[in-house]
């Protein structure tokens, strides 16, 4: 299996977190993690095909916005919640209310 | 030339604005028209091809961050700053001062 990356936080890029977020999928996933859904790459978009969803997660590796783990088969995600706000502030909070209020 | 089309506020759309922004180029003419500068579609991009910039225009138009109007020979922009505001309080605050710190 590749290694799973993942870029420092002084190395987040703003125009990559908003590419990620971009996409209703990826969105979806956020939305549900800052929630505190736990989400593994194996359950977390039963509808979405396997090789789609790959790749939504590996944009959302690169962009920054969240971690993945392997923990045995699964691969498990998490919000990098705090470093986001400490790089962006008042972004994903931004992003999070504007989700709720006009999904 | 084409009618140019402009979304009505409330169907400006959240992930349609992310991708938008979540470009450097399109992330840059934001935040110069929100500094003030006047922008038109001949002058603006200077550095990008006509055919990479018409695209840039459009997805800014299309998903609703700015209003594009023929004035003659050109078509200026103006950002939709007031009813970005009012559909996604707080957003293009927080995007624009991400974009200044980390630019």
């Amino acid at each position: 299996m590749p290694q799973l990356t993942h870029p420092e936080v002084d190395r987040i890029r703003l125009d990559h977190v908003l590419a990620a977020l971009g996409n209703p999928v990826r969105l979806g996933v956020i939305a549900r993690l800052a929630a505190g859904e736990h989400l593994n790459c194996t359950t977390a978009l039963p509808d979405v095909p396997k090789s789609s969803a790959s790749h939504h997660w590996r944009v959302l590796r690169e962009s920054g916005l969240l971690h993945q783990q392997r923990e045995g088969r699964f691969i498990t995600m998490t919000l990098r919640r705090r470093e986001l706000d400490e790089r962006f502030p008042g972004l994903l909070d931004a992003v999070l209310t504007a989700a709720a209020e006009t999904a």
